[in-house]
């Protein structure tokens, strides 16, 4: 009160909002979990920053040191984050190793900060690279941590992530711009030939089981199946056929009768098993993994 | 700094934390879990609306497709948050049927943004029905998500919670009232007769391994126990007895030994049983949901 | 737009962002879990409190009743919060007991609002104790919850918690000053002596199974071991041995091949165990607690 009496009587004023809206969200992901205090203390690295930084989670259940999914549940998220968001991605088996830290803008506008180990893959593939900047660790790294050696996700990318997102330092500020490319991870793309469809399992929707094909609505259209119709499905691992069955082809759960097998387009529009009201995953041990591979069929019902 | 000084000079002033204030504090709930990106892209969804909405979680740990659980763990944490608070409650093993999606304004002036399949029962009850209006998915759906039918909780109930939240609609341009109740899961109320009281077990503190009944403190005193005397319990699962024993009835947990069993007011003022240090509903095979009924008879110690 | 309209015709102003700026930021840690609607329930409480409050986690998945992980947990993230911090952790198997119910102010200007039952040992150490104040419930106490002897999470530490951050009380009045020490945990600090360093295993890092002692670097350095030097290990539970090998001293884990243990310098930059891309604690059955102990000594490689 007495800030706001001296503010009403000499006129004074702070552009309170306008220097929040100009703070980016920035936004955690990682293999960390929550039970101990290392997310934590990224957050309070980052709020030591700038104070009225705005901080969101993504997950911090990654399975360790999982590359994989780290890339692909940034890139299921990243979309419908705001331009200008900051994503800081810490998975990281090779902490310490000669991998480079980075931040890439997408062409959209996004900021990802990360070790440059194949997180970047799927986010620079469907958003696009618009630069690739080094981060310069003599000036992005917080003070007096150089004796630590394996908590870089606290003191370079959580850092350095709230200064691009707080505006204190500009994205020419990171570092070097390098003009390779990012690391990318190499997996299985849908392909439609011979009346059939190969594709991958990228990730499952592990808390109800459904199986998540990279296979995507306009390529499972080649197979002509309406909505109603029937798809056959064989699913591998490696060379091993682990599941063979016909699916009808249905908007959603409740298109089945409760513990039946569906195929459905999911939120990403890509065409995926499940089961009503069950655990596709679990009933048929069915995981994923560059190794999982799917092959559909248009199919009498 | 330079739009500090630009504001000084010129005089001109923005409402920041007037504006901010006018902000609703949006509160997620589902059966998500935090393993994957849906949780992250629903807040994509919501930040991208407004980026200084306050956003908070109750829980996205509800076991899957587990309605009554959203229901009472909804009504747990509702009255503690202040009037105009925007909840988001996401258990929706119907999406894609003809459940509706709604709207409810309670008389305490909280909303709740759900699927209308049970979810709301507790809150109506408790907090009352002030209006409840259906979505018009023609206004309030994420733009270019018609083909998605899988994932109504980013696409509807994040996206319109949102803008609720932020002011971006008022509570009437959600879409048009509906004068017809809420859907409402049936459970058993608590019962006092021929000196017992019958009741319900319907959750349990999962943490502590402690029982909870719905027998609320009024309802329990007609026993006539006193603080130090002794209760019978007798558990049932349907009509098979599960456990029967008598236990004191104290304040808190240290008012018994290590180990020993104890009855008492929980934090709902709901009669519950637990064990000092210990997990009751694991020493006896105890859990909740409909199916499970508890009695209570005054017992010498 | 209204009110920016009239702020903006009549001259009034308000402090939008100085008062947010002296909001200190609230953050959380507790054995809740969070499946339920207890950490709900208490942030609802705080918003109630100030609706503009910063409300962050450090985790709440502390093992049910384990005040010493509280104590190490709170220790390892609260120097990375900035001045003015004020924690609430709430591990509390003595709730209603005779605890006292505190707020420590650190001689590094942190706030913690705690039961005093080992909480505070390992800050209280190593941030020191500016003053020690007890909460006077009959001020400091959510109106309307004596009826509920179990939830002072909530009713009071969560509300105290946030009036305090939020400015709504002055440090002074939370209660009375104590001139007693706050409770501490006995433990065995590092000890060189005779070549040897003796030490404990406080913690788990426990995501990735690597075994964090207690030898601060300093300590360390006496064995007179250097990066790529050898080190003989022992880990005892109680007088057991459960553990004894020979590691190399490297700065990160990609120092060795996969598989392989090492010793390196913690994020504390403490000694601790691993394995590249594997599980020490799990390979090998070692686990924390005071009844953990290790010895090290200079070895040959």
């Amino acid at each position: 009160m007495r800030a706001l009496n001296f503010l009403f009587l000499t006129g004074f004023l702070f552009a309170g909002s306008l220097a929040l809206g100009q703070h980016r969200p920035l936004v955690f992901q990682s293999d960390f979990g929550l039970k101990d205090g290392a997310v934590g203390a990224m957050k309070g690295v980052a709020i030591s920053v700038s104070d009225d930084l705005r901080i969101f989670d993504l997950t911090h259940e990654i399975p360790a040191y999982n590359i994989w999914e780290a890339a692909y549940r940034l890139n299921q998220a990243a979309p419908y984050w705001p331009k200008g968001t900051v994503f800081v991605s810490i998975v990281d088996p090779g902490v310490g190793s000669d991998r480079k830290s980075v931040v890439l803008k997408t062409k959209t506008g996004h900021f990802v900060v990360t070790p440059d180990n194949g997180t970047l893959t799927l986010v620079a593939e469907s958003l696009g690279i618009e630069e690739l900047r080094e981060i310069d660790e003599a000036r992005n790294r917080l003070k007096n941590s150089n004796q630590s050696y394996t908590f870089h996700g606290r003191d370079v990318y959580a850092y350095t992530g709230a200064r691009l997102a707080a505006g204190v330092i500009t994205f020419e500020e990171v570092g070097p711009k390098l003009n390779s490319d990012v690391v990318r991870m190499a997996y299985q793309k849908p392909v439609f030939a011979n009346g059939e469809i190969r594709g991958n399992i990228p990730v499952l929707d592990i808390q109800y089981g459904n199986v998540w094909t990279n296979i995507d609505g306009a390529t499972f259209e080649k197979l002509g199946v309406k909505k109603g119709g029937s798809v056959g499905v064989e699913i591998y691992n490696d060379k091993r056929l682990v599941y063979e069955g016909k699916v009808p082809f249905v908007n959603t759960f409740s298109g089945v009768k409760e513990g039946e097998p569906l195929g459905y387009l999911n939120s990403l529009l890509n065409f995926s098993l499940g089961i009503n009201l069950g655990n596709f995953s679990e009933k048929y041990k069915v995981f994923s993994g560059p190794e999982w591979s799917v092959v559909l069929r248009a199919a009498k019902p």
